[in-house]
């Protein structure tokens, strides 16, 4: 889908594009800098931007960024193009920057348990750096292999783990960043307590690139888990759904990582060919849960989860349930949970991911499939989510492009109704949620990210048009 | 101390007092209005202002600021007043204003696990309504009795708990608060996962009042544990502190929530006379430490913790332990703990509290020790901390208020020379430490500081002159 009729703000470009173009080459080597083809091929579907920068180090994004803010083109930066809400598209008169060849993992601090890395990093080079160190990078999504630790920093990424480690946010002790004209802000950090003056990197982590640039990161690591026990349920009812979390959490608090929900159609869909997936469980439950502790007694560990989910089956919680017993099982459930790309093999899909408070989950989501269901293409989407976190994904395949529309309506216009809604649990807004700000925003909020957005870009060539646009 | 001449900034004050006064008794009704001494013994020691205003809501914290906004009077938010940095003092030229009224815990809602009041409810009182509802508000301080959400939303509390549930910021999910002119950003959210836009919340967390006034908050909330176990050792050495604190993490890690380390001459002068504590190991150790677990399963985690001890001691890393067995035992513990009053007792006293890495805290002590004996007072100075991360706090008796220059300057000279420090691990900077800032903050960090304060507050009337001056 192409958004660029959006993308409502016009910067005055005061010089021409070979220019600038001829500047950057100048400056920053001419192996930095692509066109035609060479960058097109490296952008997200739908960009339009003649040039794709690739700097080298933090250096040269502050030349990028000092030249394009004097030439007034608007720089649109790029990770590993995993994003689900077209937040790294950029347009015909915008010039992309990608930290692609910014891969350097500077650091992992064993003492200190901190890792110091380039934001090209790609997350899952640094999840392994961790580790070979005993350490662990909790910060878990399916795109590990591809998105960034700039990206996933960006745009304040959530996943597999939130329940225990939270999202990126809180695994940041600090970072670089690169403002509108270049200015290098160096506010890197290995302590976990630092109360000195205003917290500067919040700006720029979940801004998705409208604030700054994000060059380097320090990241928070945490002791390698010693045990990790796995296990696949099957559920009846959404009710068994949040009173076995409940159960789990009162029983292995501190070690329950991951509760993660597949509602029937994700959970056949991933299991069925030509899916490769097996059913671990049968098909025909009407939920399937993907629970998993990290943590230090091995032993005792999976004792503690084999006995809670005894005591949640005698409760009449669960209606059947495999533990792994070793890696490879606990890696093929993940790979069920992981295997979002099933969903998208027979065409254009369109991709939600709410929060909503547990006790209106059940209704939400009967309430879409019903809706949905009275749609020509007659599909209820797939559900699943990170239950403990109120966080739902929603997937639904579109017959036509023009159905985006009218399915948009049905998931907002659902959750809309509800109390403690977010349109965006953890992909962010971009171009994508623009539309439903609104929605879980309120007007001196929205001004108030606009006063923000002001005093830091005023020139607004930072991802312009983005999350919001410029006061009209 | 008064540190009125340190306050550069100068706003124009377009009305007299008595204009801006009466239109402040008009609109927020003459109870909300305090003058002379009514006011004056209601503000912390040194403070000047003429006025302390005590709204009863956020309209009229709203109110308040719009007028004295249109006058040119700074205003200076009080909380409980058990900062450490001045951080609430006011000048002669600036009007106080005190959410001691606004008492209201609105609501906790178990389901979602989250604490909604207002400003001025003391951290005791909210965790006591936390605990009547089955759950936990983590964060915990010695000054928890006067301490208030505001107060410690505004700070970036850390304390006692900071090593297993984070400091104050990571439990805030969000919160309300009022802008330099007025305006009122309701930014209250129950969600855990939230990416719709700027996380505005984070700027007035630890902005120490100078962004906007935070008038409600909405926390997260945790299961209550179901056990507590409580346990006091000593230690001979520092490597030994060390050492028994990643054995305790490997064993304990998802149930470990305190280590408090106590030098020696911090333990010994709160368990002697006139001090009412009782040496509950003998004195004549290095160190002690006081360790704490929260846990899900009783007996199990009891087991654990004397396991854990038991291994540590065979590894000949504890001189001595003893084990809380019940309520009044683990109270007593703390109490010797919390008890930094008896280092106030014989006069005036000046409190450090820095970060640094493990790896450098035990020269660093020596280093300021050794300094501190050669001046006139010959007193080391009383060492205690939260060893897990790395925060250090350190009381120095002053024989004369002119030895403060004196004994700032060993205190972070010593800190300088080292690498990851922190001027102010949790108690902010205030005025007490605004000459120290950019010993943690680099020029483009304070640059930037200042950007947003001119954007946000471009009058200059939110708590002016504390963290740093405006630009020159």
């Amino acid at each position: 889908m192409c958004y660029t009729a959006r993308m409502t703000q016009d910067v005055e470009r005061t010089w021409e594009l070979p220019v600038l173009l001829a500047a950057l080459r100048e400056k920053m080597g001419p192996d930095a800098v692509l066109v035609d083809a060479d960058a097109t091929e490296r952008m997200p579907p739908g960009s339009l931007a003649p040039a794709l920068l690739l700097p080298r180090n933090t250096e040269q994004v502050s030349q990028a960024l000092a030249l394009c803010h004097a030439a007034g083109w608007p720089v649109v930066a790029q990770g590993g193009l995993t994003g689900r809400v077209h937040g790294a598209q950029s347009g015909a008169r915008e010039i992309a920057l990608s930290c692609d060849r910014m891969r350097q993992i500077e650091e992992v601090d064993v003492l200190n348990r901190t890792l110091s890395a380039q934001a090209g990093v790609p997350l899952e080079a640094a999840q392994l750096a961790a580790e070979d160190a005993g350490l662990l990078l909790p910060l878990d999504i399916g795109a590990r292999g591809s998105a960034t630790l700039g990206g996933t920093v960006s745009t304040n990424a959530g996943g597999n783990r939130v329940m225990r480690f939270g999202m990126m946010r809180e695994l940041v002790l600090g970072l670089e960043a690169v403002l509108a004209d270049g200015t290098v802000v160096d506010s890197r950090n290995k302590l976990s307590k630092n109360n000195t003056g205003y917290d500067l990197k919040q700006l720029f982590i979940g801004s998705e690139g409208t604030l700054g640039i994000v060059t380097r990161v320090v990241l928070r690591l945490r002791p390698q888990p010693r045990s990790q026990n796995t296990a696949l349920v099957a559920l009846e009812s959404f009710e068994q759904a949040t009173r076995l979390l409940a159960a789990l959490e009162a029983r292995l608090s501190g070690s329950l990582s991951s509760f993660e929900v597949m509602w029937r159609p994700f959970y056949e869909l991933v299991t069925a060919p030509p899916a490769l997936g097996q059913p671990i469980l049968p098909h025909g439950h009407a939920y399937y849960v993907l629970i998993e502790t990290l943590g230090v007694a091995p032993e005792a560990d999976s004792d503690a989860l084999v006995e809670a989910l005894a005591a949640a089956e005698e409760a009449g919680l669960i209606a059947a349930a495999v533990l792994a017993t070793n890696k490879g099982q606990s890696a093929a459930m993940w790979a069920l949970r992981d295997d979002v790309a099933q969903m998208r093999r027979d065409g254009p899909v369109v991709a939600y991911d709410v929060s909503l408070s547990l006790d209106s989950m059940e209704s939400y989501v009967s309430d879409v499939q019903r809706e949905l269901l009275s749609l020509p293409a007659r599909h209820g989407g797939y559900f699943f989510g990170h239950l403990a976190d109120g966080n739902l994904h929603l997937v639904v395949r579109l017959q036509k492009p023009s159905d985006h529309d009218e399915v948009d309506r049905i998931v907002y216009g659902a959750l809309g109704v509800r109390k403690n809604t977010s349109v965006s649990a953890e992909h962010g807004i971009g171009l994508e949620k623009k539309a439903q700000l609104s929605k879980s925003r309120n007007p001196a909020e929205i001004a108030f990210m606009r006063t923000l957005k002001q005093a830091l870009d005023p020139r607004g060539i930072l991802n312009p048009g983005k999350i919001f646009d410029p006061a009209p």
